[in-house]
């Protein structure tokens, strides 16, 4: 339950930072699916480190094993088990740590909550376990081959850029190591995520998700609509603060007379500012939600602190970090996307009038 | 599982808009907690319509029967079922809808998935759902007697009121129909929602909900994230189109130096840009989040849209509406964060060492 | 959680014997099924108490309204609602018993786990309960109408009828009061439990539950194996201690040569000692599994017992009692054995191969 | 869902006999209890082919990782997860089977449900799954450690042992192969295994269960009473037929004025009929259950059967197999037992008052 996500299908996970191993079971997945590996890599690649001048140095390899539920690439029907040993950990960057609270982190509420904590890496707070999803995601995401889903950088400090569904070319998400689709406009992300490393500091941004090709009907009204599940899974993201679907904190502002989305014809309406869900159902638009995440919490400068002493002391900054998490978050945006649209659309299997 | 919201405490749902009945039943609820009534019947007083004029000038009675699970005002341990009759109903207001989608409302969607739909007063989809929702709440609430829950309206269209720990006087919230702690911002907030009114016409806005006295370690990590938790809870409330926490999309143009929050001592820092949580785990500060709501999608104005034909037709505006909903939502809000605090509140029960 | 019965297709219900109503949402019932009502009121009135002299005389009404979820006897796809108000109590009959722990019933427990209980008619642990079920139960029927579920009272006391797949004429169940298939051994059966009645006595027995027409499939391997659904749901049973599938107990004193069934044909097998399911997983013959119920725990005796202050007391018999509870528990054993199949055949719609 | 046992707690598994690995995580594991490796060593040692000559000559070395949630030997709260890996595996020994639909196997349902399977070994239906159970129900039992489960032998085909509370030396179920706490029926027992293992034949038995100083208040009523989900989980280990309670079907032809469980003081009956559950809940009493198990379906004789193409064939008797489950099965027993106990046990922290 506390490690759990998804209603039909499930995906539990384990594992810390600096662990032998972190891993997860995908419990649900149906029969006779075809599970392209490769495509799993991809994404992993899209959320490792050490990609990019961007991206913090460390290196992991992320060599996943797939321990069932697979039989030559097509899947059985039972859980599938995965596997990713950690290597690469430099547990005695932490050591300075052991008795330190550092300010955004998890430090306290894990201490205070269970008494005892892996301080190496984050332990279980880490952003290595997001690899668990993205590698649950796009198995998940081979469920539902047709649909279309596409996350990238929209913000980055104070530099925009706003998605148009006409105007945007989502096929230029990765002609850049920020993932934005406008390369203008990433050069500009790239040089301030560059100021920031250069400072010691780091930066936020926003990240926009649209989905096509979705099908009519995916969510369930009352307490699994579609926006309430995908904005669970989001808010499950380390550094995400925010999500809005749509129209989202602009629809607020907005007359009820501007805002409605006028019926075109079945499926299609004149504007979105719905983002594609209605009654927490899809119908039939292109979904549109944008996250926010806030600066890494991890800087290369001096800060005050305390320790588990209720001491003031000074953290020094310094190992190995992000400036800015947002390229390496697309890829685990659009595996948790994935999978709960994978979810949904197997949970409407069970509503149908046979 | 699809009309059931909660982990350890479930609140189960049913009925619709103009059927015979809502009601629910609270599962999980401990023995032995004193249930006070009267409270319920406050919260719904802030739910029902017709308690100002900026609310639709339908009648509930909301009359709420207590079925099981309690004895002599205490709870037994046992599901606690409960019932509120559907009353005033005017169905036939709905006959003109029976073939028509309109926009911005769940009628596409529901028609698509079930092949069914209950049109009158937009059947289940209605937002006389949410009685049962204030009602499960409410019940919550009293099992955290000391945390403290205020919910107010921070905005409707452009007038805005910023919360501020220190400045703001939560006990003002009940002292204008708009629920704004602030009076002055209130009669402008007022008089928008009157102007709307006057031009056939709807708004949107926001609403601020700051939790105080909340116990360190609610909150499970990875995929049962308080602000995850409350984010999908607040989802489902019917147009709320964002969730953010904290320094939440304000956030995401900041530099970790400054979004830090530094440690002061053991579950107090130097500024709250987390909003109370760390990790997914309150860490002792007070938590604060912010709602998008957008326009009610009914308004008194002629629009185009189509019917079950696929043919264009035009929607006439007629029937009984509340041009903004937010006043009304603040009771709901209160409730769904009572009902998700005394969830987790439950579940960090079984999570300490014995 | 704590009042729910099943996976997809979900049952929670509530309410006390002697509380103003009993009631339950059924959860995940597709919409476009038709329900027929008069089918629910056929079952209920085969459990219904006072329905011949081997019942007790106690009359219930047993009025179900249905508040959700039915349009012109169609489901909706969303939850159902009902309720049945409790009538005909006579709670002073339970005045004497405030403070007593009557033998093998579930007064000390509840007492214990709780601190608080509604000594009425035994409250939550009351068989009153099972009417709920009979509902849930009944209305998940008609989602599988082809599969055939037979009930029968297979012994009581000493008596037993031993089912025979070809010999057994199941259209014969309801033509005796007891509902055994063999009218000669039924008569049998209503003398010993007579006899019991007049001793002030009560009798035990064990009902057989034979299910046709199973499609292949129905089941999920592991920890959800069709044969431990359906020993859950029994063991719901007031009075039920034991369940056996197939060859059961007798079973455990074969060997393997003479216990195998071999193959005929897809589907079909010489022998069923399986009882139907291999694997977890309902094989396409016929289901058949043994249920045990232990003589009801109020008898017209003197017992010696102890009230809440610890000391020995003298239960006087007296009030209204089932001497057998065996032909009541047939459409109960019916009723659950339908949910636990729909809930199966639901999942079973997740698992295959789109 | 489909492979997850549990409500709090739950452990989720995955593997196939003959894939590389089977593993599982515990989750919902609460934080700060020591867990004692060797306990979990001892079990398996218990469960593990050949450690007589009764069993399954095969080898398995059952090593197992611990991958997280654990440090220092104290748990963090964090999900457990864990790994054995296959060796020994003979795969090769089944490329006969590959079409073969074997009797009383799930070959057949495996292979209609999912139209695909692993036919090495068993694949997900070997009972090599039962070692992930040894090894999160023996993690579990570390949470309640003054409960005290002892499983046994008590027949074997037609060779049984009566339990007897006072009688009865537990402590002497270790002291032979056969694992029954009287040596002299064990050597009969072993005697009919071997008469049967020379025939080529395999046979059943039954497994009782005692438990001892389980604290009052176990168990949820209505739907997760203690017995049904204790039958839930021992239907669930393969081979199981039969589950009873207490007086179990020896009860259905007692009369109640026998039947009834006299209160000598609390938490003290004269007799035990009730097997130490009432309503669902633990009254203090000892919990005795017993288990059908039927012979083993692999025998080392020639047997008709089918081939996937529906054709008539002959299976010829070979590869390694136990002629008697019983032994091995005793720790599985004991280890679903402790687990049901510990989640149990964990849901009654969340009932209390306050």
């Amino acid at each position: 339950m506390f490690n759990s996500l998804g209603n039909l299908l499930r995906l539990t996970t384990f594992g810390e930072s600096h662990g032998p191993a972190i891993g997860g079971i995908l419990d649900g997945f149906p029969a006779g699916i075809r599970v392209d590996v490769d495509k799993i890599y991809q994404q992993l690649a899209r959320r490792k480190p050490g990609q990019s001048d961007l991206t913090t140095s460390r290196q992991e390899e992320d060599k996943v094993e797939f321990l069932s539920g697979i039989k030559d690439d097509i899947s059985t029907g039972h859980s599938i088990g995965f596997l990713v040993r950690n290597t690469n950990q430099k547990s005695e960057d932490y050591t300075h740590l052991e008795n330190v609270f550092r300010p955004s982190h998890a430090d306290f509420t894990y201490q205070e909550k269970y008494g005892i904590r892996d301080v190496r890496g984050g332990g279980r707070a880490s952003a290595r376990e997001t690899t668990n999803w993205v590698i649950g995601g796009t198995i998940a995401k081979q469920l539902i081959p047709d649909i279309q889903i596409s996350s990238f950088v929209s913000s980055v400090e104070n530099i925009a850029y706003n998605y148009d569904t006409d105007a945007t070319d989502l096929t230029l998400i990765e002609s850049n190591s920020v993932r934005c689709p406008d390369n203008n406009i990433a050069k500009e992300m790239i040089a301030a995520i560059e100021k920031a490393k250069t400072d010691g500091d780091s930066v936020g941004g926003t990240i926009t998700c649209v989905i096509k090709k979705v099908p009519i009907g995916l969510g369930e009204p009352i307490f699994h609509k579609l926006e309430a599940e995908l904005a669970k899974a989001m808010l499950s993201i380390n550094a995400c603060k925010g999500f809005e679907i749509g129209s989202g904190f602009s629809g607020a502002s907005m007359r009820g007379s501007a805002h409605n989305d006028i019926w075109l014809e079945k499926g299609k309406t004149a504007t979105n500012h719905s983002g594609g869900i209605q009654g927490g159902i899809s119908n039939g638009m292109e979904i549109v939600f944008r996250l926010a995440f806030k600066p890494t919490s991890t800087i290369m400068q001096n800060q005050a602190t305390i320790n588990n002493q209720n001491e003031l002391i000074t953290l020094e900054g310094k190992g190995r970090h992000d400036p800015c998490v947002l390229p390496r978050a697309v890829p685990i945006v659009d595996a948790l996307t994935a999978f709960v649209l994978a979810d949904m659309f197997l949970m409407s299997k069970t509503r149908a009038n046979f």
